[in-house]
């Protein structure tokens, strides 16, 4: 079995077991990662598309690392995957913690390798590190799925920002994808703007809900509703059935309140039992119809394209806006400005020139 | 009658009525505004802190001259307003074209007016100008108002950029409140951003709807539910009071679902009859209300206070982003950054790598 040190917390995907892509006898000439060694940049690309995924597991550690020549390194890997990306289903999925979302991707991941498909799941979670693993780090909660060698599971990455989390979960995809992973998962829990990144990020945007009593909207945060394209009211078993479908009804009717998408998609809800592994097929009926629905209107090219752009702009304005109040003089002045409208000395917009001025000079 | 060859589009504010504040004999020593100077500063902010409506109206035409010299005045008698503004109740009123919302604010400010308030109505629209007049700009359509001494109407002032319309429409809100208007009103339609806009300078978010068949959320742009702090669903008059009563217990029951706002407000929904006058008073009396509420917890000082940190982080923001895009070097880059962004050449964030050094060199 080969180890890898600086990846601990992955070593189940490197326990020897097939590459997703070898499915024919001649492997003598593929790839081996060495246990020791970091591998050179051209190894790495040919592991990564020969579906190797202890090279895509190094790889995404590569992406992880706040070394400058690592970075470098992961960014000439991504740039030369970026080419063989882009042919899967990005499907994004969040929930409260407590909703069974390890045990729903566990059942739907089973699923789908069990219909051919190669299955990685990737997690954002701004909130923790990999160490701390708040999210997708239990891996024990997905065994049948760890297990499966056409699936690869992947913790959040750590990173202080949100947007830098972001990146690299996208970097990720792209090396999943040139690896030959056709069904990308990335799991979200409800924390900050990660479902506004995820859903940014995927085609499909999914959200796991509990039947509950009451108000079923009250507690899920603003504008959740109106990105996901698919409720899933999960744990409907046993005494819960009943709750689950008056939940669905009161969701469903929801749903047809709000204003239709870009898409002309009418997002649909459903019950499951992930534990239970009842109606998870029914889930993925569901992608396929959107799949289906946009791929025939091209919005599914389109969406991929603004998303492109999105994450250009977005990154361009977050480093514009970290670099300016970073700015010394900018953060003294700052305090100070913020002062004077509290006391109605100066309009906002006089605080926004004098500040602006600064940073020029 | 006086006549400003600046201010075609409101003459009637000049017509030689009253100031609001002249409710004492001894107006002698009051400022008279000149018919073809310009006023000094001094004399500008005078004139508005003595309620002069004939200055107000002129100092609302600075700020909004695009003249380097009349903005820095302009600037100067904001500032020197700013202690003086603050006292009131600044409510934004949005709806489709349809909706009555002219009607609706006629009959609304003579109500209030009625009340012993001093009504300003403003408005933004970022598609039109004062020429065109979408909004506002048809004054006939609010005939009673604009006879009422005791209130103010001022059509949208022009701009190409939503967020210059909404810095000159921030800086005329100060104006109205320092001549002494209580009750400061902001039309919108529902164009682009400029409702998130409006509610991000107004204490309460009025929505105005019609009764209509069939699902009453559907064509409301994404979001607007969720900033509303009443809907008031108009013309529920004659033949249809039904349907009006209808559409008020879907919203009612729609609202509902929404998590609670911060201000802890449960969003009401009323019907009224602009047209016939009805049930106005009812929307003042929610509005009581709301102000009760969010001015015993200190949440409605706080709001004010957010929003105007909002503004300066949106005004510094946009002004970073605005000198990086008009860049020459910047522009030229981004088209070629794009066109392998779409040719999976690069990823977004190298692209951003890319972009963000030249605007440094």
């Amino acid at each position: 079995m080969e180890k890898d040190p600086q990846n601990k917390g992955t070593m189940h995907e490197m326990d020897g077991v097939k590459p997703p892509k070898s499915t024919d006898a001649s492997s003598i000439n593929r790839i081996k990662l060495s246990r020791n060694k970091l591998p050179g940049t051209g190894e790495f690309i040919q592991g990564i598309l020969e579906g190797n995924r202890a090279f895509l597991s190094r790889a995404i550690t590569l992406i992880e690392s706040t070394n400058v020549k690592h970075q470098e390194q992961a960014a000439e890997i991504v740039t030369a995957c970026l080419p063989h990306a882009n042919n899967s289903v990005r499907i994004g999925i969040t929930g409260v913690p407590g909703v069974g979302k390890s045990t729903f991707i566990e059942a739907f991941g089973k699923h789908l390798t069990g219909l051919g498909k190669k299955v990685a799941v990737l997690a954002i979670d701004p909130s923790s590190s990999i160490g701390k693993g708040s999210i997708l780090g239990d891996k024990t909660r997905m065994e049948a799925l760890v297990k499966d060698e056409n699936a690869f599971i992947r913790p959040s990455p750590s990173g202080d920002s949100l947007g830098g989390v972001a990146q690299k979960t996208r970097e990720a995809i792209v090396l999943c994808e040139a690896a030959g992973f056709d069904t990308i998962i990335i799991e979200t829990i409800g924390v900050g703007q990660s479902e506004t990144a995820v859903h940014s990020m995927v085609d499909f945007f999914l959200l796991l809900k509990l039947a509950g009593a009451g108000d079923e909207l009250q507690g899920i945060k603003r504008g959740i509703i109106e990105m996901a394209d698919a409720i899933v009211i999960n744990k409907a078993d046993g005494d819960n059935i009943r709750a689950a479908k008056l939940a669905k009804a009161e969701f469903a009717r929801a749903l047809h309140l709000y204003p239709i998408k870009e898409s002309t998609w009418q997002p649909k809800v459903t019950t499951c039992s992930a534990l239970f592994g009842e109606s998870v097929a029914d889930v993925w009926h569901i992608i396929e119809e959107y799949l289906s629905l946009t791929k025939g209107s091209s919005y599914f090219e389109q969406k991929r394209r603004a998303q492109n752009k999105y994450w250009l702009l977005k990154t361009i304005n977050q480093q514009l806006k970290d670099q300016f109040y970073s700015h010394p003089r900018v953060k003294k002045e700052l305090e100070k400005q913020l002062e004077l409208i509290e006391k109605d000395k100066v309009t906002p917009f006089e605080a926004a020139k004098v500040l602006l001025a600064l940073s020029i000079k």
